[in-house]
């Protein structure tokens, strides 16, 4: 595991306020980690409801089958996450675990099996013992505490090199409503262990079903949107809470997700899932550069956003960027391999505001020294535009340096 | 560029008899590389036919839509190859490159320009001035030796660090006909370089409609079941050519793909395209292991290759590989991440004969120590059973090392 903090970690980090309706506690419950919190408890008012969205792996974790079933009833009571022990591909024993673990949350916190939710985090494969921690989850309900966020964001690290938290407070109607969020993921992926992880909360009074809208919405230009080596984990689960504290200080209850009152908490969220999804990529493993691909003139969004993973993903302009090397013919192979839509006669491809390539050529007038100072840079932009249609995307990636081959490849489980 | 060989090299190289009907003749024109060949001219007797196979990238290069246009006439009486410039993403002036080389190899030949066949291999976007090397051709047609096979294949070498040559001679009816081939690559890719050509020449008197539907079977489970970094290059280009020379010792003329006697041909060709394509994964840019995926009981064989491929493609599986960690937890995350049908829970895998996963737990009678001692073998295979059909596919891939992100990140264009 690396220790050393990734370069691109935040300058600060914010203070993160209180939720209304949330407390949270953790605990060092030794599941595979020594001196380090290892687990964590959020417990929700009554009243609380839920959003949530998953990983498209054919293969999910059992944690992650397990909120699938209760998303359905749309509230929720008390979240139980715990790292070290990923409880995927663990069969028969894992639906046991998550069932054991569920009804043991459920008893700590007052409420049925059905308004938990859980996550786990880490090596894959091996049986998670629910007898480790399930007996501490009362003292958690008991002891949770309001202002304990970072200390959530730290509790469900695992190769991740700092605490990901973001927050907002924007107006619902008149009032003042907060919006919390925390992220794990060194990537989607890390040695042994896969998962990237989000659990967001607000104090508005917001429906279930129009908290699962804004999030499905949210999720597509933000954490779908980033990618640090194409591996896509078991795991990833992202959840959104609303408990509708607020309303006790005015703010409306909101039950359509079309409701123009929407407007600054929907931006306001949109930027808390992009904050976070840019710190999982920033803290990706051995990332030292972070990447934004931007594709425009493709023959529809769609198309755009597959020439753009398909450009972020490629080991070739990942190993460039890392190399600082304006490397735009590996650009060229990128979008030809992408098999969508494109005229390489038409194409034209940037680095920042350089353009390298214009109209299936090398720009003659691109200028070797601005562009090699540019790729010096801890963020770097490659644009290529297609020339075709109107189909534009973004997608966010980092560099793949020599660590990433060392922190996935020295290790030996 | 690397300079060691390859710890996966042949440990002996054939002699590679002469073809009859071909000739072979190598230059050191300058292009990019100093004190090399790197200009190889295959020159074929009259009636000599040709099949073609090429990427399917969006974004080919100059030579390639050059040959793909002549491939229709099916008659080929000099192949120009040139290593340095790929020719690739160069506009218009790539397109006028292609028809004065096809011009100069056409006088130089005897021939038309239709009966031209060029490949082009190394730098992207760098126009390449014919003028450096097709004055050179009319000598090397004059000078063409039969027996240069390995000469031809070093010509044509960018990142390779060893020449990739093959042969057999088979029976057609009752008559010996050989098969000779050549091939480059390191991976599709290289350092700001990007292609995969090989070359293949029989003496057998085979149509060109034939040939085609021989070559194109062909490649499916042998060069389209290689990868070295999911990279697909601009420039790949494979040509099957047959001079029919052996008619004059009485074999047959193949004109019906479905024609019986084919048999042991079919067979032989198959395996040349093989072993190129292997030499091809084993020359892989920084790779230490050859690894082989065989993905069996998925829904269809297409299935199976598409998830065969997701593993050989994953960088968390790869850098396990360099690692010599039997990290199943990946291949779990692999299947999972293809999006094809799978069951969690009927899903087994296995490293060599090493079962270590099944029925979707991890196998408890698994032994972490032969497991451990397979692993640092330098052929490694790895199984994954699906469990729901009977589709099954074999690809081929190599480890991810540091060396591959030097050798692609360290270098600056």
């Amino acid at each position: 595991m690396s220790t050393a903090i990734s370069p691109l970690a935040p300058k600060k980090y914010p203070k993160m306020p209180a939720i209304e309706g949330v407390r949270i506690a953790t605990a060092e419950a030794g599941i595979k980690y020594k001196g380090r919190t290892d687990l964590l408890a959020m417990v929700f008012d009554a009243g609380t409801t839920v959003a949530g969205v998953f990983t498209r792996s054919k293969c999910p974790s059992a944690p992650v089958d397990f909120c699938r079933d209760n998303l359905a009833g749309g509230k929720a009571r008390i979240l139980v996450v715990n790292s070290g022990n990923a409880n995927a591909f663990t069969g028969k024993k894992g639906r046991e675990s998550t069932t054991l673990t569920g009804k043991a949350a459920a008893t700590a916190a007052g409420c049925t099996p059905g308004e938990v939710f859980q996550a786990s985090t880490g090596v894959i494969g091996e049986p998670l013992d629910s007898g480790r921690f399930s007996h501490l989850l009362a003292g958690l309900v008991k002891d949770g505490k309001p202002d304990l966020w970072t200390e959530a964001a730290k509790a469900i690290m695992t190769t991740d090199t700092y605490p990901k938290v973001a927050t907002a407070t924007v107006k619902l109607g008149d009032t003042d409503v907060t919006i919390n969020g925390i992220a794990k993921g060194a990537g989607m992926i890390a040695p042994d262990m896969a998962t990237m992880l989000s659990f967001v909360a607000t104090d508005a009074p917001i429906a279930a079903p129009v908290l699962q809208a804004l999030l499905s919405k949210g999720v597509a230009p933000t954490f779908n949107a980033v990618t640090v080596d194409s591996d896509t984990s078991t795991s990833d689960t992202l959840l959104l809470f609303a408990t509708g504290a607020a309303a006790r200080r005015g703010a409306p209850a909101i039950t359509d997700a079309k409701d123009a009152r929407l407007g600054q908490f929907k931006r306001a969220l949109n930027k808390i899932l992009k904050n976070l999804a840019l710190q999982v990529v920033r803290d990706g493993e051995g990332a030292r550069k972070q990447v934004e691909v931007t594709v425009t003139g493709a023959k529809s969004a769609r198309s755009a956003k597959r020439i753009a993973l398909s450009i972020a993903n490629s080991p070739l302009v990942k190993t460039a960027v890392a190399g600082e090397d304006a490397n735009w013919g590996r650009v060229v192979m990128a979008v030809g391999k992408s098999g969508e839509p494109a005229d390489r006669d038409l194409l034209s491809i940037w680095f920042g505001d350089n353009r390298l390539a214009h109209n299936g050529e090398r720009d003659p007038d691109y200028s070797e020294e601005a562009t090699s100072a540019y790729m010096k840079r801890d963020e770097v932009r490659i644009r290529a535009d297609i020339g075709i249609g109107r189909g534009k995307a973004t997608v966010w990636t980092c560099d793949l340096t020599k660590e990433y081959v060392a922190i996935n490849g020295d290790y030996r489980s």
